[in-house]
């Protein structure tokens, strides 16, 4: 496998196109079209939240019909969540418009929003960024990296990564983009994050592929514990790269997960370090543990906890924190045979071993914890299974940018 | 029922004391002695995190026992938690010093301990100040209000209250004291709360009456979702008042009950308020709901979720991020269903009807949620169950608090 240049556009016959829509930000663009002639087999997975943004519920519709999927459309600056069924009619509105423009059936059509939730999205706004998007559709590596800027709400930086890969004697390339960075607790998927590939792959392969994937990716971040209303990663197959069709499980199956896993670790590792307001990277790795279920849950829950991420943004070694964010997890274990360890490129330090706390060296903890990537790296010494979760610190900066009123 | 001045002295036969045992704070005191010279029957609830502290283990055996209580030791500072073995030594070496200061068997005497998880007590230290202490026990109100300052750590005021009603013609009392300020998100007990009365019951209708009261008071705050390991909730009856004891659910057992929800609310309240950081108690109220667990999941969710405390704080009307906790919660509704109003002592404004989001007056939402107590009330409209949950917003204060090394 090798890691590529460029996002959406990177896999054979995948154009896209972005457009300032005007829909809530000014001067920056915020509409984006992904688009394949070709069409595609898709597969999605999307948020637990019952309260579902429109856009979710049509996507959902789309994937289950088992219809080819050829264009995705999504805007940034509001959810469309919340909002009735005038909600669902700006959905139907964005897809007929795309069917107009580009001649493909409005229910192969997907379509994504993010932003404020409880506002009505201004249709004939999202009609017009359709026809201008229509005609501005584009194979290059750019536009796929342009579209990744136009889906971006308070992320910092936009996401995108691409890979190649052989099967059965084809390059196959895989892409992607996403894009963070609040209300980021995805529960069977993350805020927004579509895939590209030109693979040829049976379509309950590939969901099957998604979903399993998106377990120990997405589904291993937090920002804020907050699941989002929008949540939905989308995977479209147009088959171009010409290898004969994966129909079973076999060697060419693991290849292809092991791309997408690839792609989809780096992507959900790029939101958590982008949330809002963070400064780190702050990883969770907990190992022999007795099931995958616990290592998941403990993982998560050290990275969830607002005064472990507190520490981790104030450097420190507070170590109680996060044997406390384990212990109310819902995961049951012994106190007295677990060793916490802080790593970061700067060092490695053991600060609790087997019930008991180490007198350490506080200028050591100081100096691995000031690295912008830090792990807390836990044994249980209780089983085999493991799991690593990723998050962010807590910071001023959260609380400025999501209380709008006083900042 | 009435309220009167005082706490843990206000009840017949109960004496406080507290102490500068310099554990870890200086110039301020930091260990407290609530003592009856009577014997007590006692009531607890302890936090469900599977990492508790050395004094929760204690105290769960000595209220467990069905022995009397007569003393509990509270200090200040250090948490006693991740300790092992000798964090277990220094319950009992406090428990001793009793012992033989006051004259009353070890068993008897519960211990409490608040502050950083994963650093020893200095065991003489405790010994010298149960000393102290047991030498200036009082049973004036000023001594219960010293005691209620000295178990204080990140907590602004001081929480306390007693209440008098009548049983059996009998004049009882009924007092307590409590701490937060972080890491509260009860789960069966709050972080530290002791009740003091002098009613004559049964204990296993003490421990009845406390479990079930504590369920919709210190059960429904949150200031940042994390389940201490030391929560602990004591109550202690010497029987004083001299009604004759209270053996079934009959009329006096509701007429206590309902001065022990009073008391129990209101210190919840005040923990919520007084959060890390907090400028505004945070009140989510659901009613018209399914069953009372989701009415509870939902109220929780509602000031638990990072976003919700953060427009609380920012003073910002985003309704929708008060309905995407409740979809996360766990609980199942139709959002078409739902009214959202924000309320205050500055007014009352509907924001989303039944699936869809109102046009509102912004000036007139700005008005209402700059109140120091704001309540975000939701009508589900599906069934007869209610709750209410109180916690905090979220603010700049709480990351400088728990980020030691950059404040």
């Amino acid at each position: 496998m090798n890691i590529i240049e460029g996002g959406v556009t990177a896999a054979k016959g995948f154009a896209a196109s972005s457009c300032e829509a005007n829909i809530k930000y000014k001067d920056r663009t915020d509409m984006a079209l992904v688009f394949s002639k070709e069409p595609c087999v898709c597969a999605g997975t999307f948020t637990t939240n019952v309260v579902k943004a429109a856009c979710v519920k049509w996507d959902q519709k789309i994937v289950k019909s088992g219809d080819a999927m050829h264009a995705v459309v999504i805007n940034s600056g509001i959810a469309n969540a919340c909002t009735g069924k005038e909600g669902f009619d700006a959905c139907e509105a964005t897809a007929k418009a795309v069917e107009e423009s580009l001649k493909v059936p409005y229910t192969s059509v997907a379509v994504a929003s993010t932003g404020v939730i409880g506002m009505q999205l201004p249709v004939d706004k999202l009609v017009a960024g359709v026809g201008m998007m229509s005609k501005t559709l584009d194979e290059s590596i750019g536009a796929g990296t342009d579209a990744s800027k136009a889906i971006m709400t308070t992320d910092t930086v936009n996401k995108e990564i691409a890979v190649t890969f052989d099967i059965d004697g084809k390059n196959v390339t895989l892409g992607g983009m996403s894009k963070g960075s609040g209300m980021i607790h995805p529960n069977m998927c993350t805020m927004l994050a579509f895939l590209t590939t030109d693979i040829s792959i049976e379509k309950s392969l590939l969901q099957e592929a998604v979903s399993s994937v998106v377990e120990d990716s997405f589904n291993m971040i937090t920002v804020d514990g907050d699941t989002s209303t929008n949540d939905t990663l989308l995977c479209m197959a147009n088959g171009l790269a010409g290898n004969s069709c994966i129909k079973d499980k076999g060697k060419d199956y693991e290849t292809f997960k092991e791309a997408l896993s690839f792609v989809c670790t780096f992507l959900a590792k790029k939101m958590a370090s982008d949330g809002e307001g963070a400064t780190k990277l702050f990883e969770a790795k907990v190992v022999n543990v007795k099931s995958k279920a616990d290592a998941r849950t403990l993982s998560r829950s050290i990275v969830g906890s607002n005064l472990s991420k507190a520490a981790i943004y104030g450097c420190d070694a507070n170590f109680g924190r996060f044997l406390c964010a384990m212990g109310y997890s819902g995961a049951d274990f012994d106190q007295n045979d677990v060793e916490l360890f802080f790593e970061s490129k700067n060092g490695r330090l053991e600060v609790f071993h087997k019930g008991t706390p180490l007198e350490f060296d506080e200028d050591k903890a100081l100096h691995i914890m000031k690295a912008d990537e830090v792990t807390v790296f836990v044994d249980m010494h209780e089983g085999n299974e493991e799991a690593t979760a990723w998050g962010c610190d807590l910071t001023y900066d959260y609380v400025k940018i999501n209380a709008d009123y006083r900042s």
